[in-house]
This record gives structure tokens, sequence and C-alpha cells, in this order.
């Protein structure tokens, strides 16, 4: 099991190496109907790309998307939808040096552990460009979403020491700002300290943060398939991340349960809560507040720097990284962040379609 | 779809309601020919049971396990494992008044809006006793691990403000200690800490650590099914953990390049790690490494204090919890975390033996 | 993998064994809502229940089933439903013997080549016993079904030589019969051909045939998951089912295009097929015909005659069995063949829920 | 769930439509360091291509593989392996008027309730191209089953009433007809018989049938994922298959127990059966006798005769298909059958790796 097939429902499978001839996914179980087109899904992808400021890696990639199958007239039909992105812009030949050694930090070691040898160009399959399938998956389930009133943002919440305000909070800023943060001030600050980083050969990491919107309450299910634990497992499966919190997250390890429970009230009609200390999820379910998610992303392991490891041989050495490479993956990591949750609340959606017998009986005798 | 099921290879399904008749899960797929008896099941079952102190709750709980499958002589015979629990200590009159109103931080809310009804009587589905069927699986992976050698080991490393001392760490004191604190000292400041909680009629929350040790490099797959974003998951579907923590955890995003790689040398003829942010995974997969994790648990949300709520016919009202329980639920839950690990990693390893095409020959040729 | 579990939103899992301590199932994804009580299931597990006639085991098995989970105040909660049947009449002493050898037809020389050993107390998991929890699970699924206006009908169409005349269909002598045959003329022929077959120490094999009326057409999906590969699958985990048709099933590989096509015409408003060989499914989805499946049974392979084998010593040898068994199983058969079908069919039917994106937005706007 | 993953551990996805830009399928988790190349799959995919003879659809398509990921240096590496067919042949224009009525035997009406519309050239996902992904799977699995000494062997054992004589069964003939018999004499005479059914703007079936050699003993799973169950439902999910028979198939119905039981016996040191009426299973786990299935396929639907049917305005009329069809589909649909027996096949030999706790437990010690 090569694991990456994702979800029950709407279910998707991406494939593709760094340096391969393509990347790409095939979402099985998109429900038909939906108005969908390649610049759809190229918006989402643009927000990975590569090149695009100076804290990012200088390679170009176009990353430009195919519908393959699965679309008809502009809507999807039902069936699989596969897309495809072509690689362009590889230069193995800068790899050639790493297929003997484990670079610290990456999968190398692990790989050959598991397969008894890797493709070592790029990183091959643990390469981040792995999330292209995940993205372009991601902007499908979020049209999808939207067209029912569920948004789901994510936006860097610190790089390194430097943090966010959140009450300059901008949703715009997200897209504006080559930090991906929300707060333009702050995205200034961390693109000085990102250049102090790049001059010392490293690197560094920081904190993402999501939040869906509109997400009624009854979504999730109880026990192994607990909304927050989907949503934990969809981020953790991201690579670098390594800690995954849910609305007050590390905080309630420290609480009382007078501070930490929130009350119930009345909003007119409509029962809510009078704080959010859970985060949206309640017993695995989702309560009706805002879905709150935060991931702690460790720094980018391709430094500059000269580093000790050992070699197939199992020969010490010490390697210098040459190449291209962010000196932090979060404003390149932040819409697979988004579309990870997307994907995963799309799935649960479908899934609790047919919780309660009198609507399944009221669909199908309608 | 009600989430009962977990895994793969070794798939568990659970089942039972707190003051339902009785509580169980199947295990299928759990290799024949391991030897098994109640026994080894019940030592897990007792350290979860509650009533053992005074910072647990005092009901009384046999939890005594029957084996009604699966077993055959002594030994497993490769087919469903079934275990079941009875329920004898039931005071359901203590939970006829929650049926009208939503409890502060329980699912109550969420199983209405989800299934339209649920059975109240001690939160049904969603109690701690849920977790039954998860010990009783987790005795069994646990058993299997030994045999390969390989060991999981949870324990209270928090209490509220009071942390264990790491230099202090014994494992027989977390069998031994009323908290699961693997620290005999911190273990009694946190049950003071506990009292004077107790005696303001609140509660409060912990971490708890695991660690694996023993499991060999290059198990784990890549993409979704990370072997973290699993242990990831089986972590947050335990009811009041908000937050988990792989290796470093948090701290990766305040972390630079240059100190959180671990670099690669090598001990003898093997290749080791000199030190361990990662927490044993890279990419998703062992590296031979212990693995560490730290899941974050909320207060216990069953508070004997007044809390505002509003009932079914949405009236805004003032409630006060009675009935019995725990003021912090981390001594009790400490098996169920290692359960947990327990059963994601032997699957991972289940799945693991066809990674390799020559192994697959190898086994079918002999 | 032990494969006792079945299903993907209407999840099932077996266990039990023959002569182990009880036998059941538990019911994982059934919807909230639904009526349910023990007698529901009864009735079902009453069709399977031995000793009822002089064709069958004179074995007396009470086969009470006991709900310990998932139904409050008479409804299903959403939640696993664990009913259970406690094993009351198992001679293990007959079966002694057979430890030592392989019965010619069982799959006591599978298991053992499998698993390392076997149960071998009643065939152990492999008894058809096992079916128990499949029956019990499908009396649930065939209610819900029943609800929203589908019905599943199984019956034998033959037993040896002996062929129900359709022309004489009375659905009500299906429950009557001691064959389940829907034919009272057949059905007493068909139990003096047993007679003569039980005399000669031998058994005999015979036909199934299930009718699913009243299932909208567009249920199923295609290519893998198509509904008469899942009904085929369904009735081929049936032990002694050794083909399976569906609608003209063997007879479409002689017939022409222009004879087995069903053409299409209006039956007022609605879009009706003129005939239906096709039954009741084009390219694995369902038209809103009947659903017509067939299955041929083999004789039951413990008869009462000298039989050449061999034994765990690999020496051969000649057996005699003894024990009680049925020397036609379909009687008994053919509520489990109702049960898979009534299975498989709700869960295509939840998981059809999510086809169109029109729905899904519908259903959550409303 | 569109339904178009297949397996657990060696786990396929096909996407694409007949005129869509190109068809294709995600292989997740084959085992690493098989070595394989396009020629590999490409052998396969020339046995299911048009326009080889006479009595095939005169449509020329290249079918070219591409392998775009999960192979490096030439062997596989254990991640996703996507392979790419492009679609050049496609004359849309054939198909514009189909795209308002319903084609009798087709899927076009099913698709269209299922679903609101459908792609409806060539019958988009619902085409025979559907299975160029199932073959270029099947073409790395039978590859990885080659080096165990496991073989798949599928050929046309009829076509309408022409039959072919087993005792003639030459393996090589099965490549070298344009009918996939092994028998040349029946070829030529379904040859003719062909060309009459075509005179005649008729079409017809025929049965294939399928051997598995060197298959040991132990696979497959008890209960739901017996062995023939799974291969029942592989060979039903294959468009046109109406009905599977396992061994003596539906002969059991009328045989008796003294005559079907297989006898064991030795063979020198190793359990063999005296004969094979089971089919080389026994309660759903391989006997290690060979496997053997046959399918039941219908007549093409598309007959060049007028045939009855509604439009989507509810209209009766009076249709005459046009465009390029197979008389009948089965040369072109033994190597489907091939392959989706030696995906089924392979994937069970990876589950029952782990079937053991001996082999589990010594895999990871040495």
């Amino acid at each position: 099991m090569a694991g990456s097939t994702y979800g029950t429902i709407f279910k998707i499978t991406t494939w593709g190496e760094s340096h391969g001839k393509a990347l790409g996914v095939v979402i099985d179980g998109c429900p038909s109907g939906l108005a969908l087109c390649e610049a759809d899904i190229q918006v989402y992808l643009d927000r990975r790309k590569p090149g695009q400021s100076r804290i990012s890696t200088p390679r170009k990639e176009d990353d430009a998307v195919e519908i393959l199958s699965g679309v008809f007239e502009g809507r999807t039909t039902g069936t699989p939808i596969s897309l495809l992105v072509k690689n362009t812009s590889q230069r193995s030949a800068d790899y050639s040096e790493i297929a003997s050694y484990y670079r610290p930090g990456h999968a190398d070691y692990t790989f050959d552990k598991k397969y008894g040898f890797r493709d070592y160009r790029g990183g091959g399959r643990s390469s981040g460009r792995e999330t292209i399938g995940r993205v372009a998956a991601g902007a499908v389930a979020a049209k999808l979403l939207k067209e029912m009133g569920i948004t789901v943002t994510a936006y860097t919440r610190s790089i390194g020491p430097i943090e966010a305000d959140m009450s300059a909070f901008d949703k715009d800023t997200i897209l504006s700002t080559p930090t991906a943060m929300p707060d333009i001030q702050a995205s200034a600050l961390a693109e000085n300290y990102l250049k102090e980083i790049m001059s010392q050969s490293d690197s560094c990491g920081g904190i993402i943060e999501c939040i869906i919107e509109g997400l009624p309450a009854g979504i999730g299910d109880p026990v192994f398939e607990k909304l927050d634990a989907n949503l934990g497992k969809a981020l953790l499966s991201i690579g670098a991340v390594k800690a995954v919190e849910i609305g007050d997250g590390i905080q309630v390890s420290k609480a009382r349960g007078s501070e930490n429970n929130d009350a119930f009230r009345m909003d007119g009609n409509r029962v809510i809560k009078s704080t959010n200390h859970a985060g949206g999820i309640l017993g695995g379910i989702s309560d009706g507040s805002p879905i709150l998610l935060r991931a702690h992303i460790k720094p980018t392991p391709s430094i500059f720097r000269p580093q000790n490891t050992v070699n197939q041989n199992k020969e010490e050495i010490s390697i210098q990284i040459k190449g291209r490479h962010d000196p932090v993956i979060l404003p390149r990591a932040v819409v697979v962040m988004e579309s990870m949750a997307a994907i995963t609340i799309l799935d649960a959606l479908l899934i609790n379609m047919s919780a309660k017998a009198e609507n399944v009986i009221s669909f199908y005798k309608s």
C-alpha cells in the first residue's frame, strides 16, 4: 500500500515524482453537475507555485493543469476527474550527487529502508511537488463547498518568531503578501527575517492556521472518524507538519473545565456557543461554530550549510546541499492545508447525508 | 457510517454505550497462532478501570472481559476475535435529567443534530466507556508487538501545571502512581493539585506522552498514510485530545533548519541519528529511532459548578451536573493512548510486509 | 485481514464459530431513527434455524438474538448495533475425530494451510452458522428497505432435478413449505426426492433465486462497484455458492443482440423496458426493472458414505462422517441470500445519495 | 463514489472516457523493485486493441501506453504508477445523435438517471475503452505473479453456438486466432458464424474461461473476502458479463455430494485432490489446484437493425445505430478477464502475507 489514496466517497489518488514526466490526481466520487474548468483549478495551483517572490525558490514552474476526464460540457459527470500537470523545469543534474547519501531531515534514508532504493531526483515522491495533486483536488472540493456556503481559509500565522497580529486580520492580504500572512506589517517583518535567515544559509518554520466557516452542526462521525481526527490526519499527512491543534489546542492541557467549557446560548432561534475553545467540534462532530485548526511546520531541511550524514556505503561524510530551495515552505503550504481541509470536510458532508433514516426514506420516496 | 471501524489489515470494530447492556470490540485480521487469554486483556482494561483511587470517579466497574470467538486452545485462529465487557454499575437515574439539555463541552448537542436524538444515559456512545473496546484490542496488538521486540509506553507528562521531571523517569512508576506519572514526586504534587481542583468543583487537563521503541526503519507509507498522520489520527480520535505533537512538535515552528535537522551517523554497522527532533519519523516513515508522541487533553467537561446552557426547547437555562466524574481523565486515558498507538503501529507493520517485490516473491517461493 | 467486514456505509462485521460461546454481528452505519426490536430480527433468524423439518438437521438451536447496543427507546441511534446469539446446542464430541483429517468439500485443509491450525469443532468459522450474523444484519437492512418500498424475495427454485413451476408462484408458500419453494407441488416432490437422497447417505444441491422489487433507477456505481458485481460478490461469499447469474444469466452467451436487448418504452410518464433480459441492471446501475439473481448451490459436502481423504500426518485414509447435517442447505440458505442482497442494495442506496451536486447542495442548504 | 478504485493493497484507480483526451490508471501499492517498462504493458494492451481482424471494429486505435510515474531506472519504486493512453481515433460526430435517446442494452438511461446527464460520446465512461486502465494494471500484476510462478490464462470457450474443443487445447493458439479460442478449428467455424451474424446486422455473445495455475493453497480470506467472491466480483465488474461460474459452476445444482466432493490424496509428499469440481477453492481459500473460472458474455448491444426505444423527451422512437462496433466482444475481452483475475489474485497474495503470527514475527526479527 503506497498510501496515495484518500477519502471515502470523495476519494482522491495522487501520483507523480518531483522529476518524473508529470504529476497528477484522480478524483473519484465528485458529485455530478458541478461547473468546472481548468481555470478553477489553476488559481489554486498558482498559489503553491514556486518562483513568485524573493523568499521562494527561484525555480520557475508553470504547473499548468489539464483536465483529462470527468468533465463534459463544462460540468463534472460524476465519473473520475483526472488532472495532470507536466514537469517542465527539472534539472536532475543538481541531484545526481544525493543519490549516494541521506540528507538530514529528508526521507532519503527511510525510503531506501522501505523500498530498497529510491528515485532520488529532487526527492522523488517525497518532494513537496507531491502536493500538486492535493491542491488540484482541493480546488474542486472548495468549489463545491462554496456552493453550500462553506469556506476554508488558511494563512500563515507566524514565521519563526514573527507572528501576525490577528486584530489586523485581512483576508485579501493572505493572497497578496509573499508570506501569505493576513497582516501586511507582520509580513514585511517576516520578509526581513527570512532574508537574514537566508544570508546565514539557514531556514525556519512557522505556524499555519485554518478556519472553516459555514459548516452546519452534525458533520463528522463518532469514535474513529471524528472530524477533528480526520482533519488532524489530513494536516499531518502534509510533509513537515509536526503538530496539529484544534481550537484552543495545546492550551487545554493547562486550562480548567470552568474555563474551557463553551456555554450554549440562543442567538434568536439558533443554538450557538458563547465561546469557541472547542474549535467548532464536540465529540468529533461539528457544532456549528467555525472550525479552527493550527499546524506547526518544521524548517525546510535543505539548508546550504555543511551537515554531517552517512552515505549508502555506511561512511560518515560531510555534505553541502545545492539546488534551489525555499528558506521557509509556509507561503506555499498554506493552499495545501486549505486543500486538505476542504477535501476532508467535503467527504464528511457526503458521508453524513445518510445519517438519519428519515432523510434516506424521503430522498428515495420523492 | 458510524465510524467505529479502524485499521486496514488489523481491523477493529468497537460498539456499545455507557449504560447499554455491554460494550465490546471485534478484532478482524489478527494473525493466527498468537497465544492469548482473557488475563492478557484484563490487565490492560484494569488500567482504565474507574474507582481505583481518590482522584478517579468512585464508580466501581468490574469491566471483566470475555473472549467470545477467534481463540482456540489458547491461540488466535486468524478469524474475528470478539471481546465483550458487560455493564454492571450503571445508575441511569442519575442521567434522566440530561436528556432534556445540552451539557457544555459534551457531545449531547452534536449527536442530537446529527442523529435527531441520542442515548443520553451517561453520554451513550460518546462516553469514555467507548474506549473499552479500544483498550481490549490494544492489549492484543501490544502482545504481538512485544513478540517482535516493540514496546509502546504512555504516561502522564503533566496534570494542570504539575509536570513530571523526565530525569526522574521510571517506567514502573507509571503503573503504580494514581496519576500514571513516571515521577513519584510530581505525582504526589499532582494529587494535591487535583484535590484542590475538586474542592473547587472544577476539573483540569494535562499532557500524555507516548514512546514507541524497537520499531524498525521503513514502516509507514508515503503521502496520506504517513505513520505520523495515522498516529495523529489515532490519538485525536480519543475524546478530549485537542492537540497532537510528533517529536519536537510545536517547537519546530520556532526552530531553524540547522537546529532541527537530525544528522545521521554510524553506530557500529547501524545507521542512526545523532538527535531525534523528528521523533522517529521522516517523510511519514519510521527511521529506527524511538517514536515520540504527545497529546494535549482537555479538562473533564463534567464539573459540579453551575453552568449556562440551553435545553431542547431552545430555552436558556442554568444547570448543575451530578453523578460521578473524574476531575482529570489522564490517569485512565494513558492506556487508551497506548492502545491506539499499538493498534496503529501493528497495522502499519502488517501492511509493510509486501512493500518490496523481492520479499513477496521469496515469501511465496519458499 | 480475516475478511469479516462488509459494506462501505452500512458496514457489517460478523464473528463467531460454530462451537464457540456465541456468534454475532456489529452493524456500523445504520441510519438513526429506525424502529427496531429483537422480534424484527428473530423472524429472520428463525428462517435459517435448523431442526424445523425432516429434511433439515435434527439439531435444535434456539438462535435467540439479543440487541446489545445501538438501539435506544425502540429506535436505532446511528451508532453500532451489536447483535449476539449464544451457542447452546453444541456437541463438540461429535467433531473431535475430524481434528486430524481433511473432510472432502470442506474448508478444513485450506484453513490449515492458511492459518497453521484451525478450530475444527463443527467447522469453526467456516461453518454455516457463520451466516447467523449476516441474517441478523439482513433483517435490519430489509426493514429499512421496506420503509422505502423496496422488497427482497428469495426462494428455492430447484432442488436437484425438481424445479418450481413459476406459473404457480406464490410468495406465502416460500415461508410455509419446508423447501422454501414458491410452488407447493414441486415442494412435495422435492421432499420425496430428498428422502430418497438421504436413504442413499447422499446430498444434493439446487438453485436459489432472488427478486428485488421497488428499487429506483440510478443505483450502483460504474466500473468496479457495479451493482451486479457487488450482488455477485455478496452471493458468492455465501459458502456453497458456485455460480451466480444476473437476469438471463448463462443464456446470454447463446443469445443474439436482437434477442437480448431490452427495448425502452413509455408506461404513462415512466420510462420502462419491454422485456427484462438484463435483470434490472444496465452498465452496473439499476434501471428501474426488478433485479433478478440466481445462485447455484453445491450439494452438502457432509455425506454419510465412506470417502477417501488424507489426514494431517499425510496418510491416505477412508473416513465416514458422523453428526447432524442437512441433506440440502437451500431451505435455510434462502434467507441468507435475501439478507446479503438486502445489505448490498441498502449500502448502494446510501452511497448514491451524494451522486448529484444539486442534491448535495439542496440537502445542506435546507 | 464513482467506483473506479479496486483492491486493498495492490490498488488501482482507472479513469477516462471513450472520447475524452485520454484514459489511464494509477496503480498504488505495487511492490518495489519489479522490472517494468512500457513494452511489458503494451503487449497486453495490444491484445484488446480494436481493428485487428475482420470480426472486430475497423476503428484503428494505437492505444500506446506511457509510464508517467512510479518507475525509476527500469524498476517500480513502490510509489504510484501512473499509466496513460491518449485517445486519437475518436469521431465524436458519429455519436451526436445518441445524445438525445437511450440505446437498448446500453447504460445511457441509467447514467442519466444517476448523474442527471452524461458524456454520450461513444458511451463515455461506460464504453469498453474503460477497460484500458484495467488491462494496463493487469499487465503489471501478471508480471509480478509470473515471478512467483503463477500464471493466469483466459481464452474464448465459445462464441454463440460454436464451442472450442478442449481436447484440442493449445495455449499459443489463443494469441494467434482472431477469436482468442484455443482451438484453431473451432475458431474458423466461429469466424464464419460471426460473418453470418454481421450480415444479419446482429451480434452474439459467448463464454470466456480463465485458469489460474501455480497458486499455493491458503490464499483468500473467509466469509466476505472469499477468493471466489472477489474473483466473481472482478469478472462481473466487466461490462457485459451476466454470469460467473467457479469450477463446476452451474452443474453443482444438479449434482450429488458423492459426485461433487473432491477426495484428497497424496502426490508424493504433497496433498492434492483427485478431482477439481471445486475449481481450486474451498471455503473461499485456494486449495492448490488450478482455479477455474467461467464468464458468460452478452451479445454486443450495438446492432445495426432498427430498434425501439425512447428519447429524453419521453417519446417512443425507432432508431438505427451507426458507427463502428464489434459483432462480439469476446476476443478483446479475454485479456480484460485475465487482467482482472491477475489483479485480484495478486492483491489476495499480498494481504495473505500477515495471516500467521509466526511469519510476521520472523519477517521483522530477521
